[in-house]
């Protein structure tokens, strides 16, 4: 029977060139689209709830797309799990109504970074830490978290981020609503969790990026609503390397009733 | 100034020989003796707590040896973190007495083994964790705790662990005593946590793999007294894969203040 359904997928995205199908290169949908068609034995064509970058990872991606099965939600999951490599999972198949689009129908999402601030090399999660150099650190272990909190707050709510977004040619809006954004320290590790309605491309890694040039001291902490007005990429801090970022959360219920605490963080 | 230096490291063994030094192959020993050669320009041979196997990690391993060097222990542990690989790290650097010698004067040590009991596949630990296949699971999902710790009960205390060797062809004394096996389920992880005075070759994967088959019902709970008698490998269980165990702590204190609580597990 044919129908369309959502999968909640995790993955780590260091070995593939992100989540899109591409021709002639790994991709995480692609690897699931090869695993479902070969299940079904027709074509799949998921829709993924966004489009991650090469070597991010992901513990709450959403897809949906149509399967022509006999097979229950537990065995289509099996199968898929059973199939793809050590490094996607399937963690849930739930039958969707007729018009759920993954992408469409997204009011919100989750994602985290994850800094190493500390003395020692991270041996054990290196895959999924940015280890701060030199260059953004200066020497000085300990960002300036208040700082940090300061700038974050004038992020907070809707704007123009074309600032913020890594493709220069964009014709789409480039408006997005940030909730919430929280800055921790745990331990040796600098942990940012954004909660948004929707991220541009690069968005999260320049953000992130920006923020750590506000807590080691490079751009001045009431800094961006300037940077967000000159609608130039080039006013914000760098591109945060991918490894570091993990989709955590993709929400479908109204923005009202969504903010971080509900992702797994 | 030549000096005996105690080093404690960490590493991810997973593409390593193992802990000793051997010619022709990557080992954790030969990569921290190259790069000590390279600082002191003379031959360095460290002694190492124990002999880690290929594949296995180590959170706080311990060697000594002696340098020839006008460097602080600072410097000393800047500049091997410096020119070691991203998956060894040096955690410290202390001066050691004369006669400190890393293996002999272990009093004992702590080894975690982490398996994986849930049903998706954990994607972001997998190099650190056996997720338990069927032939050890019979599709039972969780292993009887209760039986595993009535026959972990019966491994404490001073032993010949013959039975338990990977080493068929031992010549030296196979008697060790284990202080305390710990055996805790944590969300979707089973994590054995083994503290004893020292452990023969593959000791605590045999343990382990034994202990699971007590879990999974097919060795029974009280059978442990008459393996260790038989003094013959085949009668314990199998042994588990190198890459769920973790060398957490060697310890130099006397044996009656050392406990698992003492390790960062």
């Amino acid at each position: 029977m044919r129908q369309n359904y959502k999968l909640t997928i995790s993955y780590d995205g260091t070995r593939y060139h992100g989540w899109e199908s591409k021709k002639d290169v790994d991709t995480i949908e692609g690897k699931l689209e090869y695993v479902l068609q070969r299940m079904t034995g027709a074509e799949v064509k998921l829709n993924g709830a966004g489009r991650t970058d090469a070597g991010v990872h992901a513990r709450g991606m959403v897809a949906n797309g149509w399967l022509d099965t006999e097979r229950t939600p537990d065995e289509i999951k099996a199968y898929a799990n059973h199939y793809l490599p050590d490094d996607i999972c399937v963690l849930k198949v739930e039958p969707a109504p007729e018009r759920f689009h993954a992408r469409y129908q997204a009011r919100g999402k989750i994602y985290q970074y994850r800094c190493y601030i500390g003395e020692e090399k991270p041996i054990f999660d290196r895959p999924y830490t940015w280890v701060l150099p030199e260059w953004v650190t200066k020497g000085k272990l300990r960002p300036d978290l208040e700082a940090m909190r300061e700038a974050a707050s004038a992020l907070i709510g809707t704007h123009d981020f074309k600032s913020f977004c890594g493709n220069s040619k964009i014709k789409k809006s480039t408006v997005r609503t940030i909730y919430e954004i929280r800055i921790q320290e745990q331990d040796d590790y600098l942990i940012m969790t954004f909660c948004g309605n929707g991220f541009l491309q690069n968005m999260v890694r320049i953000l992130t990026g920006t923020l750590l040039e506000v807590g080691y001291g490079r751009i001045e902490r009431d800094a961006i609503e300037e940077i967000l007005a000159t609608q130039d990429r080039q006013a914000a801090g760098p591109t945060a390397p991918p490894h570091g970022l993990t989709l955590v959360q993709v929400q479908y219920e109204p923005a009202t009733i969504f903010n971080i605490s509900d992702g797994r963080c």
